[in-house]
């Protein structure tokens, strides 16, 4: 071990007391201040920003790499709005969330304190360096980045920015601390250090989360693959099912809340089966089909297993034809990843029974799978979406950044009375 | 890997989907049900435990093992009157904690549902089988119990009476299941089952949580040792000081939330040291002080770094004379094992001073450390103490055995619009 990763951890964890001894005003100052030098920076990130384009380009990578990768000053404006969103928003510290008095006088409260030090391990995303740290400092924790080495200039341009705005605020740079050093060896590094990180949220394709489930010893929030399911259902609005199926599927095929697999009650399949085949033709969708849905087109390639268990992140979709509703959800227990399942029903009966047995992070009723985002649902913004039943599961907002301790106040309160007497 | 624990988490995890869906008046009748065949097994439970105990002497078990394996009529009654008190609880599951409508219509809701299967891996406390077992049915959960191997006969009479409850209630024995070959590799096993298994809470010594957290793949609760301060601060009343000091200390000497260090504020010293010191003396607590609390008793052994650290689990206390709030404060972040830290103060800005600096699981003013435990905190009772800032931090319920997901309930909403218009 090289000691380096460790030192930047041991700084985080000094300067996150002072993050967490600030009050809701100044932690809203900074965020804000932020803001403004992202903007006032912007020249220097997009120059640094377009070094790691040419370097990506010239390695190789794909389009969607590129895509994730590049920043234009839309998305700097785009950075500089979340950050004024999570600035907005109410602060969570110190809320005293219950509070009980036991029969004994003593009064019980849960409050909200924050987790301590989160390490963000991501993969060509600039903007997460500026969310995740704006989240983070919200909530009082700090926060160490180890972003993809193909964004490596933009992400010391925009922790430029965000440092410049720590200063200003008097606050400890190390509150965020960018892992420069982008080798492999020092996120195994990170991943050792439970006794300075305090959480792990990986974000990224599958093969990133798996290499960090697998070798960290500090608690891990993962994320993996969004196989997210349309339920049409025999008592279902066949319009209402058809804009739930395009959106979900092409209004951006690349994001873990696209849709991957479409279920079709038997009932419904002649009525609705041929215009979702014509509307995903004409948004350029592939369709994979089992024998009943190649019925209505029988040019459709047949869907094997690995197309049920596929998360495609791109225009392709699964198609499946289903006798019950109770096939249905057969279905989606088998090949779900507990990410977004939706059914789309007029009856309240069926959409009850589809809510019930599913314990996705997300289930939808009549609407699209693309909401299951955390600032469409309410949260502000989001720092990852968790299929981990644990802590958090769905999007993860600033509240899940925290955690509720107990203060108990007396009079003297003891359990057993002193010995002789008293 | 022989299998043996992947066929149970395998039976486990079928089994709590019939668990989950059942209603509440289901389950409580359930845990009603487990507690009558507990008092009705109770010679078989004694007669059982009398033979892990014979085994326990003859292997040479210490006093304090023999102790937390001793079942007695009573303990028997006290662990049926455990699950009534589980059974009483209000049900956790299905309650909407949070509801919202988005500006667009769609209303969301956080609905808590079962974490899924959980795993206690704990050591010889027979009662863990029963209340373990009650916590994790109530919140819709399926349980592996590992118990220790000394405790294997009276955990297998236990089982017995549990399953006879959940066949009664025509509901799966599946869903407690106990790993009656307690061998360390099956431990090993069922640590790497991330496919199945959602939660493992060891509970045990530290040596036991360090083995869990050092090898599993599932997402593990810790509880580590309780390293609990009282802060006598200078505006305490003696008296009451001096309760919390013995209540503390010698009401239970071997639990997490017993008293481990005590500091004194150094200008109430000369007022409460030589009276606490008599108090620990006449109570057959052995003291080790700095040079300041020596003092006032030359004859008392010297504390060292050791000590400041040390969870003694016996009738000893280390005692140190603090110039001011901000070096107790200074002391705990230091030596804090983030359990349960205690202030005697009468001036309430201490006590916020106190509150606010320090992040253990709980904060205590002005009454006893013995007081974090789920029952006397209000929780009905608990499957541990977490030391851990995720998911749950102190003492852990029914309700820190489910997590809240996402139902999310619309009329066609879309995040985009259909292509050629609509």
């Amino acid at each position: 071990m090289s000691g380096y990763v460790r030192e930047l951890a041991l700084a985080a964890r000094a300067a996150q007391a002072t993050i967490a001894a600030t009050d809701a005003a100044t932690r809203r100052a900074l965020l804000e201040g932020m803001a403004e030098r992202l903007l006032d920076g912007q020249d220097a990130i997009l120059a640094a920003n377009g070094g790691d384009l040419e370097r990506a380009r010239l390695a190789g990578a794909g389009k969607a790499t590129l895509d994730r990768l590049a920043l234009s000053p839309e998305r700097v404006r785009g950075m500089a709005e979340a950050l004024r969103e999570v600035a907005a928003q109410d602060d969570p510290l110190g809320e005293v969330t219950r509070r009980d008095v036991r029969p004994n006088g003593l009064v019980v409260e849960r409050q909200r304190i924050p987790l301590g030090v989160v390490a963000m391990i991501y993969e060509a995303r600039p903007n997460v360096t500026a969310e995740a740290a704006a989240l983070c400092l919200k909530a009082g924790n700090a926060v160490l980045l180890r972003g993809g080495s193909e964004a490596a200039a933009s992400n010391a341009a925009i922790a430029h920015c965000l440092h410049a705005g720590l200063r200003a605020a008097g606050l400890p740079e190390a509150a965020v601390s960018l892992v420069a050093d982008t080798a492999r060896e020092h996120v195994l590094e990170l991943l050792q250090l439970s006794d300075l990180i305090d959480l792990a949220i990986p974000r990224g394709g599958e093969s990133l989360i798996r290499f960090v489930a697998e070798h960290a010893r500090v608690p891990v929030i993962k994320h993996y693959k969004g196989v997210c399911h349309l339920y049409v259902d025999r008592a279902a609005d066949p319009d209402l099912a058809l804009g739930l199926l395009i959106d979900g599927k092409t209004s951006r095929p690349g994001v873990c809340n696209a849709l991957e697999t479409l279920l079709v009650h038997r009932d419904i399949a002649a009525a609705f089966l041929p215009r979702a085949l014509a509307a995903l033709r004409a948004s350029g969708v592939e369709v994979r089909g089992d024998s009943a849905t190649r019925r209505f087109d029988p040019s459709l390639a047949e869907a094997g297993e690995d197309d049920y268990a596929a998360e495609f992140l791109d225009l392709v979709i699964a198609i499946r034809v289903v006798d019950s509703i109770d096939e249905a959800i057969a279905h989606i227990h088998r090949y779900t990843s507990d990410h977004t399942e939706v059914i789309a029903t007029d009856d309240p009966a069926a959409a009850q029974a589809f809510v019930d047995a599913l314990r996705s992070s997300a289930v939808m009723v009549n609407t699209s799978s693309r909401f299951n985002d955390g600032g469409q649902l309410g949260l502000g913004a989001e720092i990852g979406i968790s299929t981990t039943r644990l802590h958090a599961y769905g999007p993860m907002g600033v509240e899940a950044l925290t955690i509720e301790r107990f203060v108990v106040r007396g009079q003297g309160q003891r359990r057993h009375p002193l010995p002789g007497g008293n």
